[in-house]
């Protein structure tokens, strides 16, 4: 079971290729067995297209690392603190896509503006606090798993399934390492969608709160009626 | 007959795709047999790569399934209402396409600035009403169409192949479904075009209206000699 | 010989494509055989992936068309003009490339504002004036080419080869097709860098004069040093 | 060794077009065997995609050609001044990118607005003066050289691999070839980035400096734990 993680995991890092969100090695993707308490990410600094299923690195949720000859992801503490957090997910994805990290960069949080976002996060997506220089200086990675928890600490994590990490860029997560993946992709493409948005009119109001949550349930909530059963 | 346009549905699907227009699973295109009063549509959530022409969902007018296994898109309802309103048409896009949806939720209708846009829009682009509270809650997708309809009731939708649907994004029509597609992939090079039009000179002038008229009418009007006479 | 100017007329046009500087059928290029006095150009509204070097269609300088089973480009008449005009160019490029026609949309010439322009483009990129009802109503194209010239009356065509129709978009020429296919694509990268200049300080100055003439003539002067001898 | 460098520097022009960094001959990037006291260059003018390694030129640090039967690119004194100056450096890049290039003409540093920028850069991009008339009417491509080693008097050159010369763009380095070329396309990135994060908050201030360290130092500080051990 965890050789099959392994693929997915390493199958969803090529898919941040594939979508254009990352370039060199600029971002990593995690998934977790929940029932065995291990996570698979990323090696730290392998390019994607050299980058092999066996390479993946599995840790427990210590942070030792468990199965690989290779050192996990620099941001392997980050993940770990979400999966420690965050208790239904189970994948999670780092970039530095362009309009996500612009708005990371300017600390200004992504307003619902339209129904490609309500379709996804019901809700603007949240920017974390900066860092303390204490926080930065020990334990950096696992502090910025802390500041992301803080923000969500009234915000539903899974309707809501992603954060701007001030001045760094967004973290995202799903029920598995290819669906936080696709939520990155949806929030790459939701920040160019909301800058060109306020660039047309500075003072578009965000969606109202029943059309956005129509949009959201009609695809997440009970009555759900978009996709297929199977899905 | 149904068969060809089962095939023809699929592949503008797929241009979908190939122009850049969609990712993941959003956007849809139908086409209508108006002797038979079928409409041939995309399944709901269901990737661009993985679907086959007998995937494609065959509705009635009254949106019913009569062939397919697969639930249609969830935007059913709403092709339904422009199909029975717009009785020229024979094709219909939507897409998030970034910077026609931009507008859309912008809420400021394209301008006709420039040749581009005259070529196949015959003036602006327009924008709907949002919709109230109680068209959300009861027949959303019906009530899109709706309201689109509703916005042309003084606009000829022949002339104005597109619409942007207040806070959610174009929907395009023409022909067939092929040329639906190629209008969707027009109202975002247009809408692009007027974005950074409008950024370089917020000044911008609309076209004069005898220059937008000789270019809608080369293409388009009764002595119209651009292209081939087969076309 | 007319034979390999169909060819190399066509590939231009594929390099249309090839660059991104067109989608659908919205461009074209012609080039010119002087000791013939025939121009070949693109026939009107075929697609590119379609075409084939012997759908390429011959016209004499009246605008007969003397070889080919297709009618030529809608945009004919506006190329003819140039070529009659502008005496020692072999190639011209109409494209919608949406940075420059955004900047002919807003009726805002193209600064020299770096050495990516001056290498290319020996001062700013102007801009023709409206077309009046009369000259459109009329002969549309053929007064396009005229109010092309017209704008050149004090320009070296040589040392600008491109300009901007209001309203409408870039022509581009050069010594051959090809070239005048890099030439469009040149100005489209620069017209994006302008704006992009702009966005960033609007208040950047052009370019001195004496470093603009240094790029400019250590491409095209008599002691151009840039390239091989062979070029 | 030197048909290795050759080799390298070959491979690393080609990443400028794999990266997207140039179009048409607009780039050109060099090696140096510092034993040999040989760098090693692209010829002038010539097309990425005909480009062999046996075309690469081989040059002295007087700018005598040693090797190859080619024109070195037009460049060639700049690259040689930066080896000359900057003695830890084993590669060079120059191109135009777009967003790079815009900040360039608009005399615009890029400051250091996130962790993507502090990864690579530690501190502001910086922009050289302009050159003056003389500089520019003899021995330029060395002057331009000089303004940049000038302009780098007070900063370290290893802690900010790339510069933007005035009106001109920018010019990147690193311990090799390949190394540069990932500096500019990271550059070209950063560049971008800050160019939307001003758009959304022109008043977005630097990232901290304790924060900046932290990124650029846990890639290329002393105790630095980014990557596998064997880079």
């Amino acid at each position: 079971m965890l050789e099959q993680l392994k693929e997915d995991v390493w199958r969803a890092n090529l898919d941040l290729v594939k979508y254009g969100l990352v370039v060199l090695t600029w971002g990593n993707v995690s998934g977790i067995d929940r029932d065995a308490g291990l996570v698979v990410i990323k090696p730290s600094g392998v390019d994607y297209e050299k980058l092999t299923p066996d390479e993946m690195v599995v840790v427990d949720l210590a942070g030792n690392v468990v199965n690989g000859s290779k050192r996990p992801s620099s941001d392997t503490p980050t993940h770990i603190q979400l999966y420690k957090s965050f208790r239904k997910i189970g994948g999670i994805t780092h970039t530095h896509s362009i309009n996500a990290a612009a708005f990371a960069q300017a600390r200004v949080e992504i307003s619902c503006l339209g129904t490609t976002h309500a379709d996804y996060f019901a809700g603007p997506v949240p920017v974390t606090r900066f860092l303390t220089k204490k926080e930065i200086d020990r334990a950096y990675e696992l502090n910025t798993g802390k500041v992301i928890v803080e923000r969500f600490r009234q915000i539903d994590y899974e309707s809501i399934p992603g954060v701007l990490v001030a001045g760094h860029g967004p973290f995202c997560w799903g029920r598995d390492a290819s669906s936080s993946v696709r939520n990155a992709l949806i929030l790459e493409r939701v920040a160019e969608m909301a800058l060109k948005t306020m660039a047309l009119n500075p003072k578009t109001k965000k969606l109202s709160g029943h059309f956005l949550n129509k949009h959201f349930e009609r695809k997440h909530g009970k009555g759900a009626y978009y996709g297929q059963d199977s899905d």
